[in-house]
């Protein structure tokens, strides 16, 4: 069953949703489709580009949702918007959770925005209890999490722990030349501004995102909620082969130097090598260019790219590296030459144990089946997590499809995400 | 040593050219340069399209040159220049010989006018000797043999076979969306009477095309004339992966149905392939497209075009037989899919063996070394080859160049060519 998102549809699994205490299905139900309706494309998906009137549109309307259950609303200089429910500790490290309202072109209507809205009910469900939380709780919404505007993502959070500054702002332009910097003065910010964004890591005691896992483990394994181990930044390595362009009819076989070929064999490599590395590690060939890519051309280059991930940063280097190893071992046997450039390698992040455990009880007291599992893709915790305890939640994704507007999980996996983020905030909120 | 041609770099071998009777050195290179001018590009290559200014111009230079040398010379309706050097039993079937003036884009200054002016020279020799040959000799000069243009190559000489009719000039344009049959008019032909341009196989005795290699094996066997045993016609077929696009960093790797890993396999086993079925068999994979082919994305479909090529028509198509159980075999044990589509599929023609020897002992009697080889590439004696007895003397290639302003052939080796084909010619001529 390929789902667009609708109202209706989603409702249609009402009845099966388990109750839990201060938690209102039908209201998850109506606040994920009045965003799905903000960037609606006529496929059914959702364009929300930040800085865009959209974005701000998003934004807007879940700062009313934020103020309805009495949070103190804030929005930083560049964009990040904050909700804080008090604890009886004012003064304590918070705990904040949330997660991103933007999107990818065409993208679906549960990543980023069930992260907002897990982390709204469950702070309504943790106010409306009679005794306030130690620590305070902080909702974030982080602006420009996937980069699909200024390619440039997880953008709010790295600005919020420092990492990035009003210098940058101007270097990034979208595809019609906008400046990022003028989008944002544009939209009402203040980028001059952005170190009043930044936060001392010392005052946050945990970060917390629920997300849908993008991937199909949680599905066939028939588990309810995923606990995420660690956060596998991605590494880009380019192989460029180089060997003769020749006519594919005067050129016999044993006189080639055919990269695609040579890009063929590496392939393979790239495929069998995660194994003998670690059992979280995964390399990909996604991409490949191949000159003059013509029928009846030997192709005299061909570029591959290696896109390799592991939550075991050591693992994970030992596996590129003995790729690089396998590259030029094949191509000096097939007579052809390998240039190998290193392209982005973002660390992975390890999840505390404490942090796992927190929600593995939570999950557990809720009456809940979890699994323990890594995040392949990038997310707005992999940033927090440099600096703070960071933990992520996923709930199962349908075919594991994401980025699409077949992006669905269903309303009682989103309602035990929630159920599961509420524990695990309280918990975390009186440790 | 990349080698763009000039006539003063063709002359540097002068000296080095052997004397043969009746052939000029000079002469030779004296017109390939002024072939060479006639729509040369900023590379130093040429770009010489059918049914364009160029081509007119070309094709007239080379009308006169016919006529210096006493020849009878016609145009046909559609282009297709004749010049006969008539025999003393003029009845008797013709010798035919010759190529073509038409170039690919940017293309190099021998393919094609190089066997026209050799076919011109070995005649003018034949003419100045006392005894008239037997039969006529006639040199043609095919139109659009490239097919860069109007994307339909070897044109005139499947026309002249009557193999193409006047409703299908109106089928084919230009990437300007000139219309064949317009331009044809517009260069003064009458593609009304193409039947006028049909020739009766059965008045032809033999065609002989002298051409360069395109390849590297006379280079390398250190062999001054190739003499073609059978022309491999390309078969194409498309092999069409098709799986699940996942996310590269979300999907473990025994949870993938990843198309480019699959079509990797695939192209290996058919680089392997023609070994098995025969000497002169040769597949390539010289195209694919992946889709979508991002970075971070396990590609979804995955298309690879075999070419495959052999003279034997019998172990081609097994070979081709057995790639397509291959991909079948590869696709179930790796849970994806395979569309299989037959594209263009040109039988080889095979040169008869009394061709091969008048062509070999004529390189004998001249003192050369020679190697019999197949021609991956089609010509137009490949069309001629189905009707009449036909065969084709290669030179040799520097570094295998061809369709670049790098092709070069040296003088001394050109003169060789023109020497063997002049000995073919006469032999028979007076067979």
């Amino acid at each position: 069953m390929a789902a667009i998102f609708s109202k209706e549809r989603f409702l249609e699994e009402l009845d099966q949703c388990p109750e839990f205490e201060g938690i209102n299905s039908e209201e998850l139900a109506d606040k994920l489709s009045i965003l799905a309706d903000i960037g609606k494309t006529p496929d059914g998906g959702i364009t929300r580009f930040p800085y865009t009137n959209e974005e701000k549109q998003a934004k807007s309307v879940f700062k009313e949702w934020m103020s309805e259950i009495g949070l103190d609303v804030r929005e930083d200089a560049i964009g990040n918007l904050f909700g804080t429910l008090h604890g009886s500790s004012p003064d304590l490290p918070v705990v904040m959770t949330g997660s991103h309202l933007d999107s990818v072109p065409n993208g679906g209507a549960f990543d980023g925005p069930l992260g907002c809205l897990s982390s709204l009910l469950a702070i309504k469900a943790i106010a409306s209890k009679q005794e306030k939380p130690k620590r305070s709780i902080e909702l974030a919404v982080f602006v420009d999490e996937e980069g699909a505007r200024f390619k440039n993502g997880i953008f709010g959070s790295r600005v919020m722990m420092g990492e990035v500054d009003a210098a940058d702002f101007k270097s990034f332009k979208d595809d019609k030349g906008n400046v990022l910097y003028d989008e944002m003065v544009r939209c009402g910010h203040d980028p001059e501004r952005v170190q009043d964004s930044y936060r001392n890591p010392e005052d946050i005691h945990a970060f917390l995102e629920l997300h849908i896992e993008q991937g199909k483990r949680l599905e066939s394994a028939n588990k309810n909620i995923g606990i995420v181990s660690g956060i596998a930044g991605p590494s880009w390595t380019c192989f460029t082969f180089i060997g003769n362009t020749d006519h594919a009819g005067n050129t016999p076989m044993n006189f080639r130097r055919d990269t695609l070929a040579a890009a063929a064999e590496f392939i393979l490599k790239v495929e069998q090598a995660p194994g003998r590395f670690s059992q979280t590690a995964v390399a990909t060939v996604g991409k490949i260019n191949v000159f003059p890519n013509g029928t009846n051309v030997i192709s005299g280059k061909t570029e591959v790219i290696v896109d390799a991930r592991d939550i075991d940063l050591a693992a994970r280097d030992a596996m590129i590296s003995a790729l690089k190893d396998e590259a030029m071992n094949l191509s000096k046997v097939r007579g052809v030459t390998v240039d190998i450039n290193d392209g982005i390698n973002i660390s992975p992040v390890i999840v505390p144990d404490h942090i796992q455990e927190v929600i593995q009880s939570s999950a557990e007291a809720s009456g809940m089946t979890s699994l323990f599992l890594p995040s392949g893709a990038g997310h707005d915790a992999m940033t927090l997590g440099k600096y703070v305890p960071s933990g992520m939640i996923f709930v199962p994704s349908l075919n594991g499809k994401s980025h699409s507007p077949e992006e669905w999980t269903s309303l009682p996996d989103c309602i035990r995400g929630v159920q599961v983020l509420k524990e695990s905030l309280a918990r975390l909120a009186n440790s």
